[in-house]
């Protein structure tokens, strides 16, 4: 299938939309890569790489700094929430949060910014929003870590426009809970698996998250049943059922930390961690984030989300969070971007790449 | 295919595992019903009609009485147990108790007894173990009443080869729980329907369910999940949970009566009623039914389970479970029947079927 056309002269709340449209459910996201491949190929000023879905795009002018900005094509799966909509200030639609205004800038600021006071590394990647050994970035990260390098990492998450620093970690566990299969006629002779979860779910309900501070931010952790399955038939007392969580924790436990907190919150019952990420400590102390910081104004804050600023902190490059978009609408069905942020990043973010450092 | 062969001059037992390597979940019976067609097709003295993968086999001598011998081919899924094996006095495997050593035992009369002293209608019917509405006995009944008209039925479910009188209500219920979905590092802009699920469950679990005697047999009732299903993603906060809840009632109350009691211990939630079927009470005070468990012998119980017999007393014809094998087996992972039973079974019908009443 023909890659669909992206026209990067439009406004970024325009390109927006069309990048919303252009659906990239996790697995999916081949079609806009291609269209970002074929726009962003005919720009004289760059040189392209490309790793599965994801996209690289560089100036090479020879600077003694070089900026990655990164966002990832995929999204959550749509909530019969496309085509987006335009409602007066408002884009609404799957995406436009999390985080395809972001990328709309960033695709502007690569297509017209043609002599950077800084280089460039323009990032596009897939498979943000699932396991992470997916993730393109980290793919990108293990295959040629020489595309990924730079002086600073800027994210293009969804914050309000405002400068968030660090992120929380995130583990993702089954909790296996086992009985024993009977006919239900004769429930006294099985034992009910998906009963006997119930009391896991107790322990969910009844557990009260942390708010830790770390390096002068506040993180706010928190532990959730994301899925639950169980049962064989209408007649027949189940024997297995399977509660998968998500652990946010804050950057400063460690992964180690953090399963020996849900393994004592959870005593008793079979946990299995499945895929799990570290956290990242804010870094704002680090002159070219606090430079950046400046540039943007306001009050850096923690970032609650996990996100791949992780992946640049692990490997030494300092990196926040920057981007369109009130990240608690993320995911959510209401999910909408007011287009003065899109409008307020790509231009904060050109300032600071044209004039003097 | 060609159906596969079956040999009704086996003894029943060998029969029995036969039937049982010919495997028939719910929906799968066809070739099973093929083999039985042929096998039934080619006894002088039966008329065969098909609906479906039902098969009726009728002698037609003008008895003043007939006596109508059912059983269902269809099993649960099967849980990595067949083929069957037999060992010392059992044949373990899925169907050997729900119901192929039933199925074995009329077959084996089906093909034998030529000249019984009252007529008999043999039933082989399919989807017994999934929705009231897909039941081969209930299509037959709603197609072609006149082919199951009789004085009175004999279910050939499993008894461990004793009278089993009535049979409690089933009800499949389901109970939605909503929230609202969120990003999960952000859980507290959601509301979690997985963890309010474990209020449901909370409630299951305290439910204390009621033993209730019924014409001199006492039935035991129950409640149980048997199914739930919930989460959207790993990194999403659900916004719905359900759970499928099957209600075993005493045959004392209606299907409305029963609904009623669900809906007051499940108060505040949102219950949906997906299937349902009356129980049967036992009728053992009627006199063809007294003198078949006369001739059987030991103390008439009460049927637990929901069986077909309901099917007979809504139109009138008394019925009664009876057949080899311990009902407490069925849909386990450990179903084995004592061959014992089968070879009794089909003695002591023959002997009724051929001795003057």
């Amino acid at each position: 299938m023909k890659a669909p056309a992206l026209d990067l002269d439009l406004p970024g709340p325009e390109l927006t939309a069309k990048l919303c449209d252009i659906e990239s459910v996790s697995g999916n996201e081949a079609r806009l890569t291609d269209a970002i491949e074929r726009e962003l190929g005919d720009v004289a000023h760059l040189f392209l790489d490309r790793d599965g879905d994801t996209i690289i795009a560089r100036t090479d002018l020879g600077r003694p700094e070089r900026v990655v900005i990164a966002g990832h094509l995929d999204t959550v799966p749509v909530a019969g929430n496309l085509p987006v909509r335009r409602q007066g200030d408002h884009i609404w639609g799957r995406g436009t949060v999390d985080m395809k205004g972001g990328v709309a800038v960033a695709l502007r600021l690569a297509a017209h910014v043609r002599r950077p006071n800084r280089d460039v590394t323009y990032v596009f990647y897939d498979n943000e929003e699932v396991e992470s050994d997916k993730n393109g970035l980290g793919r990108v990260a293990a295959a040629h870590p020489d595309w990924l390098a730079g002086t600073f990492a800027i994210l293009m998450e969804p914050t309000s426009a405002t400068v968030e620093g660090g992120c929380n970690g995130t583990m993702q566990l089954d909790v296996t809970v086992r009985g024993r299969a009977a006919h239900s006629a004769r429930w006294w002779v099985g034992s009910n698996a998906i009963h006997s979860a119930g009391r896991v779910l107790d322990r969910l309900r009844s557990y009260e998250p942390a708010e830790i501070e770390v390096d002068g931010l506040t993180y706010r952790e928190g532990l959730s049943a994301v899925g639950i399955r169980g049962g064989i038939a209408g007649n027949v007392i189940p024997d297995e059922c399977v509660i998968a969580i998500n652990f946010r924790f804050a950057p400063s436990r460690s992964e180690e930390e953090a399963q020996e907190h849900v393994r004592e919150v959870l005593g008793g019952f079979d946990v299995a961690v499945t895929d799990s990420a570290p956290g990242s400590r804010p870094g704002l102390a680090h002159p070219v984030v606090a430079s950046f910081a400046a540039a943007v104004g306001g009050e850096p804050r923690a970032k609650q989300g996990w996100t791949d600023v992780a992946r640049f902190s692990a490997v030494g490059v300092p990196a926040v969070n920057y981007g369109p978009g009130d990240p608690r609408l993320a995911h959510h069905d209401d999910e909408r971007v007011d287009v003065a942020e899109i409008l307020a990043c790509e231009e904060t973010l050109r300032t600071w790449l044209t004039t003097a450092p």
